[in-house]
């Protein structure tokens, strides 16, 4: 077994453990900074394998010589700084539950915005970040590569959102803090949402062509302005409930457009 | 405006603020005694339109004079009694965060297990409540009204289950803590899971004929002695991702059931 560690940090008061606790609870210090933190191996894993820079590892003590975490130093940069901390520090900022306790802080990319031409996924305000981390795990999987976020988006680079995404985010290009004006003038493809208040179900539609999908906020949908431009689709809800959860509603969307393209 | 309240209660050793306390915080309490606390006015409301039965209700003072909490108890049956608790008092035990401080305390239904013939959902060990509220939100919105779940499912009346379910639970009959023995013994009709040994895709699976769909635990997925009765189908991810979130899944899966009955 390599040692990669050198000594360790029992002290809050290390600027590092500063860094990644206020990156791990302040969604303004990672807007503010550009940067985020990556909790336990699988997300890791997932970077390591797209090639994603890392800044720093942090190791907990007795995680150090656990086969998975040897195993991702092993792939790191040579030039990567590993810091190890005491387990009681570790334990202290970590928010994930117990688990592996490896975390890396990473640069948030940061995709300049040019026109769209192909199919994306438009996430309008939508506010949980286990439902904006689901459904880009869901556009990743069927090869939605392109995801555009307004500005009061759940940020998608955050703790909570890349757990809901798997590992998802390492896979697409995410641009995030958009406006209104700037969907419609980028965004080349026809616009499709769901709506309430249409009875055409979206099996009518022919969604072949390269699209947009809007998915709006939990509560209120998507925005008059953005909706007044796409094309109302239903969803059929039979027994007549309320509405479905946003990345449900979004994932059936996605898929339906996969169905009709390559299996009907 | 009607008045239907009677003392303010400010201590935290008052008996029905320890058990509302008791029942929000705590699986084991809740599963002894087989009651659970609704919170906010959707999810009451939500029960009063199934005509379902109140323990009691608990409201914080100053929630007492809005509109929605005095649309709720002129619903109310008569005899149902209704607990002021000052605000501070309330506030220390909701579990939910601002919103309108309305909570009551309802009993968990037991339905007896007998002979399915119709189609059902099955969740075999999903830990995580929001995956399981978010299933039976889907399966109502899709008319499946039976669920059965095995005894390591997160609980299907948790107040996180109830929010995530969104009220789906009063519309669905709920069979929890049931073994694989049970669900063998007692579903009639062919089971059917995901799988990714498979390469038969959903699309070539005829599903018009009622059946039960296995959804199963968020890492290992459908346990093996289910698997082994059920028919595996795989849903399609080109990009070759991960799986995706078993909320997800499940909802792709009662939705292509839906579409080749009555869309197709």
């Amino acid at each position: 077994m390599t040692s990669y560690f050198n000594e360790l940090i029992t002290s809050d008061k290390n600027q590092t453990v500063k860094l990644a606790k206020a990156l791990l609870t302040q969604a303004r210090q990672r807007k503010k900074l550009g940067l985020t933190v990556l909790e336990g191996t699988h997300l890791i894993d997932a970077a390591l394998r797209s090639d994603y820079p890392f800044v720093q590892i942090l190791v907990a003590e007795s995680a150090q010589t656990h086969s998975e975490v040897q195993q991702i130093l092993t792939r790191l940069p040579t030039y990567t700084p590993i810091l190890t901390l005491s387990d009681a520090l570790y334990t202290s900022i970590r928010s994930l539950g117990t688990g592996i306790d490896i975390m890396a802080i990473v640069t948030i990319p940061t995709p300049r915005l040019a026109a769209i031409h192909e199919d994306c996924l438009i996430l309008n305000d939508v506010q949980d970040s286990g439902n904006v981390g689901t459904l880009l795990r869901t556009a990743a999987a069927v090869g939605i590569n392109t995801i555009l976020c307004t500005s009061a988006t759940a940020q998608a680079w955050s703790p909570k959102t890349l757990r809901a995404g798997m590992g998802a985010q390492f896979a697409l290009t995410v641009y995030e803090g958009l406006s209104n004006a700037d969907i419609l003038d980028y965004v080349k493809v026809p616009l499709f949402a769901t709506s309430s208040h249409t009875d055409t179900l979206i099996y009518e539609h022919d969604l072949r062509a390269p699209m947009a999908w809007i998915m709006g906020h939990e509560g209120q949908g998507v925005c008059a302005e953005l909706m007044q431009c796409a094309t109302p689709i239903a969803l059929p809800q039979p027994n007549g409930q309320e509405s479905l959860n946003v990345a449900i509603a979004g994932s059936l969307c996605l898929y339906e457009t996969l169905r009709q393209r390559q299996y009907s």
